[in-house]
């Protein structure tokens, strides 16, 4: 299956304990890209300036992302700058430069039409169902979001988690938007408003997903080395829906192993700044990690 | 196996955002025992003061605790007083009075001495020590401490650690005393000063375990009420070692089954004030959440 993720390619400085990266690789498309397209082929939609220097994401094209709707524009490109305590859990950040993503508006190639998963990254809700109203049919459709939206734009964000299957977002967000401090309860909340599934990330504490069949909850790999969280987030939705677009296969036991399978990429993401560690990846890698996240969670039966 | 636990025996006021309880049972030897007594005998060592009704510890002698190992002293109980807001992660405590707590010093009725699993709850590490000398050869030391300890008498507690073989502290505790934010690294550190296992709560975000076989990772079950986390710590020390107790197997993979019941144990203290919740559980029950667990954390191979 083929995937659609619209988001932004953004060039990224960020400072953590263990370093400084500047006007790096960034942006949730980018992520999510490099990280989906260890399973399926992935076509982007997003917008760059003219400073961007787009021969960085060839090495995408040789995993097969289709990098045809990435609209060059005149102006710079969207930048972000933040920094991260010891404790990496969560960014402050210092500057966002919307710049040509402020005028954004994704137009799809004609060939993007037939798409058959569909990742809206985090982008202005209105955008998003955008997005839906140029694929013809697709047959599962993903999407993140953030406070800024939850809290800016609440009337839209629910028009558009009713045509969204399985919501990707963190706990804080999801207990704003279900304005909901029990987890459990805000889940059953957002559930009631369109989707069938709910992943929560949540950082160095694992995953959650909460569907009819169930609640499961996922680990975070402890990593002795964690440099840079920026991208984790969707890194872990791109192979999460890279997986369930590869193995084309929804059901109750596969979703749990994509929950697997997005820690796992999310896990390689936070080990370098920037992409870099999404680049190179062999798939005997990715299953060594997967039975590694086994191995982590495994015990018996009383 | 026997199991001894020393530690505090309280009267609690506790304040969470779903209602407030006053001068309720509490501490760290109350709350172990009446979790560790569902999977074998506990003797308590303990101090109260004359105002302490000891007639409200009866049910844990229904389920075989020695309570002959409490002294009545004359004065007042140790009193804590705390509140927790939506998050429930963190208690803040507004008044703690040590009473006759201040002058405890741990003696062992006779029959005490050859008890075989040891939880030095978190007390004094020099009283720690006190206890460990009047046990004539137990085969299992678990014990648990606090930021209080770790920064106020780092050098005593190292000396306890020599001869604690699981150390079950929760992450900020971990890092603090190993002086290092990286949860693995700070584990590793601590595994060096004694302690062959070490086995880190994280409260709504589940357990981990660190020892030379690996690491595991323990879910934390979604709970849709939880009204009070006070004591969750040493219900999941009693889980914990009290199914240690009563298989007599400390392998790895039994271990690891440890954690999930401390974790079961847990999440039943969190739904009640004080120990309610923890008084009249049923076998079944306990076997019920465990396998809830199970589905919570099951996935299946690629």
């Amino acid at each position: 299956m083929q995937i659609l993720v619209v988001g932004s390619v953004a060039l990224d400085t960020v400072r953590t304990p263990f370093g400084e990266a500047r006007e790096v690789l960034g942006g949730s498309a980018t992520y999510f890209a490099s990280s989906a397209s260890y399973f399926a082929p992935v076509s982007v939609v997003a917008v760059v300036g003219e400073d961007f220097p787009l021969e960085e994401l060839e090495f995408l094209k040789r995993r097969d992302v289709d990098l045809a709707g990435i609209d060059r524009r005149p102006g710079r490109t969207f930048r972000w700058r933040g920094e991260y305590g010891f404790d990496l859990n969560e960014a402050r950040t210092l500057e966002t430069q919307l710049n040509v993503f402020a005028e954004f508006h994704p137009r799809l190639p004609e060939s993007y039409r037939e798409h058959d998963v569909v990742f809206l990254g985090n982008i202005d809700p209105d955008l998003q169902r955008e997005v839906l109203t140029q694929v013809r049919a697709p047959q599962l459709v993903a999407a993140d979001t953030m406070n800024f939206w939850i809290q800016g734009k609440p009337e839209s964000l629910r028009q558009t988690l009713k045509h969204v299957q399985i919501l990707i977002i963190n706990d804080a967000e999801a207990r704003m938007l279900a304005q909901e401090p029990n987890l459990v309860r805000a889940a059953k909340t957002i559930l009631r408003w369109g989707p069938r599934s709910l992943v929560i990330k949540r950082g160095e504490h694992g995953a959650l997903s909460f569907a009819d069949g169930g609640w499961f909850a996922a680990p975070a790999l402890p990593l002795e080395q964690v440099y840079d969280p920026t991208g984790a987030g969707d890194a872990f939705a791109g192979g999460f829906l890279g997986f369930l677009a590869s193995t084309r296969n929804f059901d109750e036991a596969n979703l749990r192993r994509a929950v697997i399978m997005g820690s796992v990429m999310a896990s390689f993401a936070v080990e370098a700044f920037s992409l870099d560690r999404l680049r190179h990846l062999s798939y005997s890698e990715i299953e060594d990690r997967y039975r590694q996240f086994k191995h982590l969670a495994h015990f018996e039966d009383l």
